[in-house]
């Protein structure tokens, strides 16, 4: 269930609380992503303790390839196989599959893949991956769609969001015909698409309206069209996707694209971009992006960021952090990734107080200036 | 300083307390491995916490190519640069050094060799690795010293043995002669060596003896020789090493290892195993060894280790973390990593209150058959 706390009087900004089985994600809201069943290299622990983790996603392609459906079932769903007692997001593998160019063929029926790991073949359909999904018990799951690259010709979009749009219908189908494994409630939401072309967008957003989920998604953003086309996209999208339920941006993005799109009225987000990028010696504070590889760190024994998102941002030290990711030290990963997937949480968290106080307009403004600075 | 508080009446084992300016530590001890100033994989926190390590390593070879010894200098040392409030150990660099076949020149001076990251020549001197030691400010420093490779023969092991004793000399000197760099006292660990020549040992522990610092180590034992040939050799050289003094035996081993060597009289070790094997998918527990990566584990949903000697040992099931070992995810290691070390320190912690309770010959007796089976 989902409710709306406050709407922001001078944007589309608004705070909400959406009621999972596994507790309650204030929004809006990031979630760190858990592609293979584990926040790379970040104990479940401190996903809690030190991110504060309200939700975290995994993925449907990688967990089906590896342990399979079978060891999930066998651990009683994906919560007690990671041992993650908070709220779960999967997605449908649609991404993934897609994302396997010349490794995989589009039916009416679904997507016939090989894995990455053995070569071995698969088919993904609407039904299927519900019926995965169900047994993997995460508290909100995806419908399967298409997601297309960029740039997409128009008539490859056109085609690709009709057929998105009957597997649709099937997911649904085949999600109200069966019932969770686990005893808890789950979520379907289904998925925007429609590239970059304005009339798509509107008739798929359209489509994913009227089949009345809990909550509603949007797809095929931030794979490389400029960061104005898809506010541009939301804008458009948010129009019709109903005011009163939640909406969840897939893989976005950079801290400035997630106060646009919380100003263009979007409560949920994931990316990987805190984690990848934090491995490779990126990392994201409120006055701008460290790159700790660069010399100029090298004798600065100063707080990572005295602003202190985490615990490990104010323990250590930009030198000694430059010094582990130089070294290609696994810690440096560690302190990196948990510093950033904490910056990411405190500043969406950030946003829902400054909606609540009435003041998101002109922080957000504030901010976005800041947030993309090298320093 | 050091106090010995018990001693075995069946056994040469005994119980001790090592008095650092960072801390006292309870002896027997284990002293987890953090070559580049990070024990892989794992925050300090955990390994304070989790793993309650009271003392660990630091490799001068390593630090002093990276980050160098004025970024060390300019941190405050090697407790602040890498913040560990705890007692620290480093080595002297002559084992790495001597590793470094081809690309190293032993000389009367010292050892002449090319780093391993961007082959620039260095040399480690008895006189230089003193200053450097200082510079990282370790409670406890060792000498600079030929780490003989096995087999050796005895002509050979004999010679290096009379070139350590020079450098031995040469070391102490300097060490007398400088003050600690950050205030707090520092401790200098001369090393026995001799290969597995029970005559060059007894010379060499006598040397050792006779430059009365405040604690004394063996080396260049498990560099493969057989087991028996190291418990003999420790029970040669201890003998002649005082019973006062703390006895540290360097980079060994398994736990069947470090309970013999215990019942011989040793105080002190450190070893990569519990670490690196960790890394690959090995643990070790209370009813034997454990290769996670076996697909016997891969539905076996109960603890890694019900014994639990971390929270982390409680908290994962084995197939979780066969999930994640076999897909090479960095938490495999972390986790791995953190119950191998808990493990070490629960069992010399064991091994501590069996002497204080006059049992240790009769559990050791126990333990050593499990330990080493295989699950």
């Amino acid at each position: 269930m989902f409710v709306i706390e406050r709407r922001d009087s001078e944007t589309k900004a608004r705070t909400g609380m959406l009621k999972t089985a596994h507790g309650d994600i204030p929004t809006p809201i990031f979630m760190p992503v858990g592609t293979a069943g584990t926040v790379k290299g970040i104990l479940q622990r401190d996903l809690m303790e030190d991110i504060n983790a309200r939700i975290i996603l995994g993925n449907t392609y990688h967990l089906y390839l590896r342990p399979g459906t079978e060891i999930m079932r066998g651990a009683g769903g994906l919560h007690r196989f990671m041992s993650w007692k908070r709220p779960l997001l999967t997605d449908s593998g649609g991404y993934q599959v897609f994302s396997l160019t010349g490794n995989r063929k589009l039916t009416q029926e679904g997507a016939i893949f090989k894995s990455h790991i053995d070569g071995s073949k698969h088919i993904f359909t609407p039904e299927n991956t519900i019926d995965i999904q169900r047994i993997f018990g995460a508290d909100i799951i995806m419908a399967f769609d298409e997601c297309t690259p960029f740039p997409c010709d128009y008539g490859y979009a056109k085609k690709s969001i009709e057929l998105s749009h009957q597997w649709l219908d099937r997911a649904v189908t085949r999600f109200r015909e069966t019932e969770p494994v686990w005893g808890h409630e789950q979520f379907l939401f289904p998925i925007v698409q429609g590239s970059t072309f304005d009339d798509l967008r509107k008739q798929s957003a359209e489509k994913i309206a009227s089949v009345s989920m809990m909550g509603n998604a949007i797809g095929g953003l931030s794979v490389g069209e400029p960061a104005e086309e898809m506010y541009r996209t939301l804008e458009i999208v948010n129009e019709i996707l109903p005011q009163e339920k939640p909406r969840y941006l897939m893989g976005v993005g950079t801290p400035v694209n997630i106060l646009e799109a919380i100003e263009r009225g979007i409560d949920m987000f994931d990316c990987v971009m805190p984690t990848r990028n934090g491995r490779n010696g990126m990392l994201f504070t409120n006055e701008g992006i460290i790159n700790i590889k660069n010399r100029k760190w090298i004798d600065d024994y100063s707080p990572i960021d005295p602003d202190g998102p985490s615990t490990v941002s104010l323990y250590y030290s930009k030198a000694y952090l430059r010094h582990l990711v130089i070294s290609g030290e696994i810690l440096g990963a560690q302190i990196s990734s948990i510093h950033n997937l904490a910056f990411y949480l405190k500043l969406v968290t950030e946003a829902r107080k400054q909606i609540e106080e009435g003041n998101f307009k002109k922080w957000k403004d504030q901010m976005t200036k800041k947030l993309s600075e090298r320093l």
